[in-house]
């Protein structure tokens, strides 16, 4: 079954397409190629490193969120659509670590969801009022972290915001956020 | 009821030795002086401002923290007992609020009742699973965090440690944290 590198081309800009935050290695797993030949593949297609692409998905999410300025929040939102859900990517890097484990520090992926919490909420003003956290498994440096938020419930001036966390397929963090909101 | 000055001082040095944390405006309160009273007093008996009072205390607890290193502790650990209680005080500066409101960003407090909560394990690693928490009120750049965290309960390789954290004498924060612990 192989592919020519015409017909490897046209999958992989299909592939990112349709999942833009893929990684060099994840395609070069995926097309049976070396990571190198993903590289060259994308330079080929003028298609941007992985961290670019984040960048130019964030820059266009930036401006949508209210409840905080959007520098505030922790990781970068690459989706964002008010009042239902929201996503956004951080990378663990080595000040997000425990120096003697390498294991990511809890209050960071907290910081991450609970960001993100703040920022899909669609009014002036957003504080968490609770929340339940599991962290389903350790993260570690190096790894990104893709946490998913979806706004689940709106009761008077709180709203109920459930947040998953996820290094690849694997969920590492689950949590349901209580917000206050309101206008200033 | 007009206190003498000596005795006034006596007073004091007795208030501040049992409640080393007491600040100069809340000195002030008690014996219905001015501030700068308070403060010619603690010169003339020789006590340090609040501040270097938790630095001296903080000191003492520095090297009992096993579970991560000391400097990766959110806040000043002014009191610990491995596996029992412990005591840490964060001061809310600029870098922990909401620009635009001024109030603490929820992740700064829970990192520092997380970080008290693996500081209290008397193990070489000590990691969240899970935890449950509450903002009981709106911290303010400003105020003086005063977290105190309680180990409750061991079952196995966990513990469950209760933090609750304090503005004043007013609670600010409750959380309920399940710690895994093992050593290395």
């Amino acid at each position: 079954m192989k592919r020519t590198k015409k017909e490897r081309q046209s999958q992989l800009l299909e592939t990112i397409e349709e999942t833009p935050f893929v990684t060099d290695e994840e395609l070069a797993e995926k097309f049976n190629v070396s990571i190198q030949t993903i590289r060259l593949d994308r330079m080929e297609l003028s298609i941007p490193e992985l961290r670019e692409r984040i960048k130019l998905v964030a820059k266009k999410q930036f401006n949508k969120v209210k409840a905080l300025d959007p520098e505030e929040v922790i990781g970068e939102v690459v989706e964002l659509n008010l009042d239902q859900d929201a996503i956004s990517i951080l990378d663990i890097g080595p000040e997000h670590v425990f120096s003697r484990t390498g294991i990511a520090r809890g209050h960071h992926l907290f910081a991450q969801a609970n960001s993100l919490a703040v920022a899909v909420i669609n009014d002036d003003m957003a504080l968490t009022a609770k929340s339940e956290i599991t962290f389903k498994r350790q993260v570690r440096k190096g790894e990104r972290v893709l946490a998913k938020a979806k706004v689940t419930r709106a009761e008077g001036d709180f709203m109920i915001v459930q947040v998953d966390s996820f290094v690849k397929r694997e969920r590492v963090f689950h949590g349901i956020f209580t917000m206050y909101r309101s206008r200033l």
